[in-house]
């Protein structure tokens, strides 16, 4: 324990605040936030002095403590949260019972939080459906808890944001007129994995990456995240959502703009996003004609592992029997700029795959000229591959020789774990929290971003809208229909993580 | 066992052989090349209808065989080689008793040459002092051994080749009188090590060093041979030679060359050592009055280790007492061509140091700037580093995100063994033997390149040949003087392998 507090204890410290999460009901509240906030106290960066207040109806403080408390056993028993340490950490917390539609929950609100330290400062997290968003921002800008004269005042909203451009814009607008953009957080949880953080260390702190990597030594570019479960519990958003707008439109775009960009001036949430925001533009835009050939959805059938059956998506619960949402979707993206023309970036994303992996992977060109005689078995291409899940790390494949008395080559791989000691590794919620409590906004996405990437999404949700099938794979396989015409003409094909 | 032999039957079959070993009675025979043998047959590389002739005097057949059988459970252990085997094995040797000078031992040994599969293939090698060299190539041209109408005839001689330049013209003249270039094989035992070779695949194999392989993105090179060990019995010899000869003229120079070299046409003998040849002769002449600052020379002084007390090089056996010999040495060559200049290669090797391991080290240059605010820790400098021995591998050292709320950066080792079975990986006297059965001569020193090596390190000789002291270092330690002054301007400095 003390040890895993003394490792993790790396971090700006935060200031006093009052940490208010609408929806403190629901799951997120119980699976992810609760947790990270008592992993942030006990390591020192979340302050001693703070306060939780959870806004929610219907439910006593001790129920709702009680049901937090069974949360943490649940979903992080490597916690070990004793009964008596239980009791301390939850002095923290208050309640403030109301409907979110109500100005009273807002002035009772209002009342309850805390000078701290001199100021008021509040961080306001809506773990609730979207739909609520303008509702608690309103809530908030009418009874003055949205300025910040007494102290921060920050609003987390979690995705979709929108579901298409035109509801993303006015979600935007919305907001924009309530609160100012620098107090809007949206939290994309993806870009708060420390591997994809690394990404960017680890492009800009080490000096031979960067001459590699552009257009005259990559190939192409994968962005992946598989998923082997279905989609459980969620066919109600599901259905409506997709792959698609579930998980590229955001997650994975996002992840290909770090990729992408160039150098940012300084490492701040504007220079950074500056730079994300000048890759989203210049990709090419997708042609009504071309979109069959540089995308790919698929919806997963049944299926079988080797311990059980797996239903076909259009059998699961509230899901319908002739629903054509895509569980599987990738996009061929390219960025017609100086470094990335002619460099596809193919982002894929699906469920019940063989396995739960995300990675990214440059793939570089082959070698020009084979020197060695290597009979059947040329060189094949270097990757470069992050693992963003699980098992955070970097892997480097080569070519090398193959021990013997001959020329004849192997792959050889490199391999680092990105923490020797899993335990090393923060959780995505406990750094996005952090960031937001020192204000730090470079991994939350800014409006014209979010505004960008369902502008550029716009012609296949369109060409999608109407269809009237969609293919089909069997669960638990790669056996996805259209994967291998959109990898034409990329060096080694699709890359299977495993 | 039969394992091992599956694994390791990579490489050209082999003709049947004449193997004539000169010297057949001493250390290298008995250690090295039956060694060698034993494991090339069992896993079919060389062929089991050759004969092994050993010449020696003074000696019966029998106490030759047994030393031979004792020095193999000695020296190669893991070959297991049972009674039986032995029996087997030896039956394949051949004894031509006689002395070097006569030219009875030649005609003897003509006669004892057998035609196997209608060639009389023969390979000689010369596993006695330099200065016989000359009378053997003599012997064997007298008596028509040197004639290649009959079947191959191949000359394998071991370093020292000459003391200086002008020996070491001398020698190539003599024997180039008796014998034609392509009959000679120079043997180097660094580049029979499969991690040296692997440098080749690994540069040429794969796209993405090629282009970082240049003074645009490498600071510098080291390529290092520390050896924990004192000179043992080998005073006489390293009394005269010290470790610039003992070492870095031929070993490290010539590792230098694979390094630096362009891609060659093709893969073989000529080929690649045109390209040597080339770097040699772009290595930039050192001014008397540079040498002071672009070596290091150094002798070992007495020392520790936790469990004994180690002499100085000066009570060593048959040293004299105030001999000023160097054990430790260490040159700056500079390349002037477009790929290098300006790029220090900085050559060390020393006895009596705290580790035995021979390393290249390619030191990139640091990051052009430093984005991240990295406090007391800015990234160091990005390092691949080839092991030659022991644990042959790579590994490549960058930086990396420090895993917590932070940008903080800390290296991050990504490693490769070069086999993931020692067993795999075949000794190096194997591969030149091979090499020297197959007639590749790609990792044999033409006479061009070593004359071109004497001739670079003509002056450091010359500058040396009177010195009247010399520095010393105290056994089991790094501390020697004058290296820091060396890697002045070096990023990150002296690599001290560990």
């Amino acid at each position: 324990m003390e040890n895993v507090a003394i490792k993790a204890c790396i971090g700006e410290p935060t200031e006093p605040t009052n940490i208010v999460i609408f929806g403190a009901g629901g799951d997120l509240t119980r699976r992810k936030l609760i947790p990270a906030l008592v992993k942030m106290l006990r390591c020192g960066l979340l302050h001693p002095k703070s306060k939780i207040i959870g806004v929610l109806k219907d439910r006593s403080k001790e129920i709702w403590l009680d049901s937090l408390h069974q949360g943490m056993l649940d979903f992080a028993p490597e916690i070990e949260m004793h009964e008596e340490q239980w009791q301390e950490f939850s002095a923290m917390f208050k309640m403030v019972s109301g409907d979110l539609q109500e100005e009273k929950t807002y002035t009772d609100l209002a009342a309850s939080l805390e000078s701290l330290d001199g100021h008021v400062n509040a961080m306001f997290y809506c773990a609730v459906p979207p739909r609520w968003y303008t509702t608690i921002a309103a809530g908030l800008h009418n009874v003055g808890l949205a300025n910040e004269n007494a102290g921060f005042r920050r609003v987390v909203i979690e995705k979709p944001f929108g579901m298409d451009l035109e509801s993303a814009r006015q979600l935007n607008q919305e907001l924009q007129e309530l609160l100012d953009e620098s107090q809007i957080y949206r939290i994309d949880h993806y870009l708060g994995k420390e591997s994809v953080q690394n990404l960017l260390v680890y492009r800009f702190a080490n000096s031979i990456l960067e001459p590699l990597w552009n257009r005259n030594f990559i190939d192409h570019i994968q962005i992946s995240a598989a998923e082997s479960n279905g989609i459980e519990y969620r066919a109600n958003y599901y259905e409506k959502s997709g792959a698609l707008r579930d998980m590229i439109q955001n997650h994975l775009m996002q992840v290909m703009t770090l990729v992408a960009m160039e150098p940012p001036v300084e490492f701040t949430a504007d220079a950074v996003r500056s730079e994300k925001i000048k890759v989203l533009r210049a990709v090419r835009p997708f042609k009504t004609e071309e979109i069959k050939q540089q995308t790919v959805a698929a919806q997963y059938g049944a299926g079988n592992t080797e311990d059980e059956t797996l239903k076909a998506y259009v059998s699961e619960d509230g899901v319908s029997p002739d629903s054509v949402t895509e569980t599987f979707s990738a996009v061929r993206f390219h960025i017609d700029n100086w470094r990335w023309q002619g460099v596809p970036f193919i982002l894929w994303t699906g469920k019940r795959l063989p396995q739960r992996v995300s990675e990214i992977v440059i793939r570089f060109r082959n070698p020009p000229f084979n020197l060695f005689d290597t009979h059947a078995n040329p060189p094949s291409a270097n990757s470069l591959v992050f693992r963003v899940h699980p098992d955070e790390g970097i892997e480097l494949r080569m070519n090398a020789k193959m021990p013997g008395l001959t020329t004849d080559i192997q792959r050889m791989v490199m391999r680092a774990p990105y923490s020797e000691n899993g335990e090393d590794v923060s959780d995505a919620y406990e750094v996005l929290l952090h960031d937001v409590l020192t204000g730090d906004a470079t991994l939350f996405s800014r409006a014209d971003e979010v505004e960008e990437s369902w502008s550029i999404l716009e012609p296949v949700l369109t060409a999608w809208k109407d269809r009237i099938s969609v293919e089909r794979y069997r669960s638990g396989t790669w056996d996805v229909p259209g994967m291998d015409t959109l990898f034409e003409g990329c060096v080694s094909g699709w890359h299977k993580p495993g």
